[in-house]
């Protein structure tokens, strides 16, 4: 008889063991809340530089919010493994975050669930009850159809020494609000009574709701419809950010007067969404729907106005150069900002990229400044510039990332050394009236050019 | 020399004169909540019956909230005429809220503010100034294309003796919330001084924020873009209400669900969109990137979801009425609600009217029963249900309108007296689950027809 812990294994005080799968931006605050929750964590991580780093104390992700909460290792109850197959059999509930990219055809890259659930489930204990749970964004029916096939594969069944579900992630990079301990959650499985007991589980990581949502698909699609809205609705103020400009009239002067009304969302144009979520998920729901034959108009015009932005940006600052006498095939810009968001160091998916491959494609250097990302993450083509006191040269400034640091720059400083002082603000964050007195010539994404 | 009364005639202290031309749901209450903060306001309609029936102290607008506020015919500074060359000499500051529906093509129809417009510029007295706002939604350029070359033609000066200025209505019908008294509007206007002056002057009218945004355009981008937005909103859930439901899973149970997260933003699926605003204004939107030549690929997708949304769901009952065993040509409907919108009585834009178009169109003989509803509004081949305990022998109900006493009608009664036991939730308002146990089959837009 296995030992069936359905129902009592899902709280520390009756021992359970929770296992997390990738110590990523979401993992590792994961396995750090539940440790700190008074949970036996077991935390793995495929890459040995990532175990390494935590043994040493050292955070590998780029959130230094969470420096100071990485327990030391030997602490009780906070072990590190490189090895699924280690923890797997050791565990109660079993995390899943790995990473769910989309491949260079714009389809979902599942193969790192895959990897993942073979590894845990040819590995689980069968003597007892284990609880696998995906928090990977994924299309809705992917953890059934990617995961259910290795239950009977390795011998396992499920309700008995079994179960999967899904909740997922709602990590927000940058954002010291909502964080694991701080936000909401779903909850979707096949089975009911293991759906609740994740509710009390989760409630041991966050103050916020957790809700058992029903069937697996539901959490899977609310997750990917999440995205789809933002993107959506920043595709929307891009939209305007280019037809309003040609009205002569400038976007933002619009927004914040549409603000004004009880029911209006608020977004900010800019030269393009990036990161692991808004530009990558509502492939994943435009896959989906192409398979069940339904048309995603609607979600595919979104993004092809997100995914367009750095290059409309490309080429309205290669007609602002142009104008200004700058001579074709000299032209030099510099990137101020190369990550998808403010203050955060993650360069996936950030529109920086296709920016800087149109702009190079134009015969047009491309130098970047990041004070959050490291010189070697920068592709082939764009000129790093570490010491920014020394860059210089340049016929025009693109603010791309509104980090800090990159609004504060010395201003002054980078004026006296520019061969052209035209400054292009990407993310309508800086104030074009102070450096327009400087002696800028400033432009904004959804400004029309002649500064109305 | 012209009594100039810029910037001391905007209020009922200076003995400031408000004409509104226009007494629909914009301009009535418009005209009596100027009236309520003490200036001499002159209402205007070109339809005799409106300023008859205003008169005797009815409402021939539907919003009853108004019915008793209407001042007795009379009182001290409440003036009425259907003449516009009659009271604009008289007025200070005339307000424009006339309608702007759209022609059959698509396009916007402006003749009703050309004419507005006309008729005013025409008669005011040019030995005073007077200030003209149009609140209609109208695109961005429209008040200074159509009303700006009148300025000359009738020999007036801008700055001198007349300005305008836009300010959009932001009426919501049905909202007992958000009332002209209680919404912050944005003003645009080419000379600041007035748009300042104007903005003391409808702090008369609203307790909320008012706010001089600039010029004219932004103001008119702003209206637009307020229910561009919302119509962009409203397609994303229809459009996932087609999608999820080919894989087995209820939008409202993901809707739901994504509502759980911080930045969600929580809409409802239906029938489709109607009314004076959502459906029409981002025509304007369209037509005017059109103009400049501006791609608008994400609006126009948004407006292909939502007014296909009728044809969609005519699609899905009919399937639904043959699955069910009834004869085809002898199928009938009826239509609970057809309203645009719940306690609204009026049928602009409703959706109701493509869906029962579609049926009919299918030799679906198509009844409708609206208590908000005349039933001289119905189009031909609908048939107006007059008393509904004698709606009797049809094949489904579909309810289209959230009305209360549509979702409240005696179900156990209507059930006894169909041929065929069908309901189909259009708005997602009905307890179906309670519906099914009378003995009711169940469906509903976005949800499997499997009931999953």
């Amino acid at each position: 008889m296995p030992t069936n812990k359905i129902g009592h294994s899902f709280s520390p005080d009756s021992g359970a063991v929770v296992g997390i799968v990738g110590l990523g931006y979401v993992g590792l605050p994961t396995a750090i809340g539940f440790h700190a929750s008074e949970f036996e964590v077991w935390g793995c991580d495929k890459s040995l530089k990532v175990i390494d780093a935590l043994k040493s104390g050292l955070n590998p992700v780029g959130d230094h919010e969470l420096d100071s909460t990485i327990p030391p290792y030997g602490t009780a109850g906070w072990n590190l493994s490189n090895s699924v197959e280690k923890i797997a059999p050791l565990c109660d509930v079993i995390l899943v975050t790995v990473p769910t990219p989309i491949t260079s055809d714009l389809k979902p890259d599942l193969s790192h669930i895959l990897d993942a659930g073979d590894k845990i489930f040819s590995s689980i204990d069968k003597a007892k009850h284990t609880t696998i749970v995906l928090e990977s964004t994924v299309y809705p029916g992917v953890t059934n159809q990617v995961w259910r096939p290795l239950i009977q594969r390795y011998g396992l069944e499920e309700g008995v020494n079994v179960d999967i579900a899904y909740c997922p992630e709602r990590f927000n990079p940058g954002d010291t609000e909502h964080t694991v301990r701080k936000v909401a959650r779903v909850i979707g499985c096949n089975n009911k009574e293991i759906g609740e007991g994740l509710v009390e589980f989760y409630k041991n990581l966050t103050e916020e709701d957790v809700r058992f949502v029903g069937k697996i698909e539901v959490a899977e699609a609310a997750k990917v419809i999440e995205n789809v809205q933002r993107d959506i609705n920043i595709a929307l103020v891009n939209e305007l950010a280019r037809i309003l400009p040609a009205m002569d009239v400038d976007v933002e002067d619009v927004l914040s007067a549409a603000a004004t009304k009880w029911n209006f969302h608020r977004y900010t144009p800019g030269v393009g969404v990036g990161g692991h979520c808004i530009p990558v998920d509502p492939y994943y729901m435009i896959q989906r729907a192409a398979d069940v034959g339904v048309p995603a108009g609607l979600i595919t015009a979104a993004r092809a106005v997100n995914r367009s932005m750095p290059s409309h940006v490309a080429g309205v600052v290669t007609d602002l150069m142009w104008n200004a006498g700058v001579p074709a095939g000299e032209a030099k810009v510099l990137l101020l900002g190369w990550s998808y968001k403010a203050e955060v160091g993650d360069p996936r998916e950030t529109p920086a990229e296709p920016l800087a491959a149109t702009l190079i494609g134009k015969n047009i250097s491309v130098g970047a400044w990041d004070p959050h990302i490291d010189s070697a993450m920068y592709p082939e083509g764009v000129i790093p510039v570490d010491d920014f006191s020394e860059a210089a040269g340049y016929d025009m400034v693109i603010l791309v990332t509104a980090h800090k640091a990159c609004l504060e720059i010395d201003w002054m400083g980078l004026l006296d050394n520019m061969r052209t002082p035209i400054v292009y603000d990407g993310r309508r964050v800086l104030d074009l009236e102070v450096l327009q007195s400087m002696g800028w010539k400033t432009y904004a994404v959804g400004r029309p050019a002649n500064g109305n």
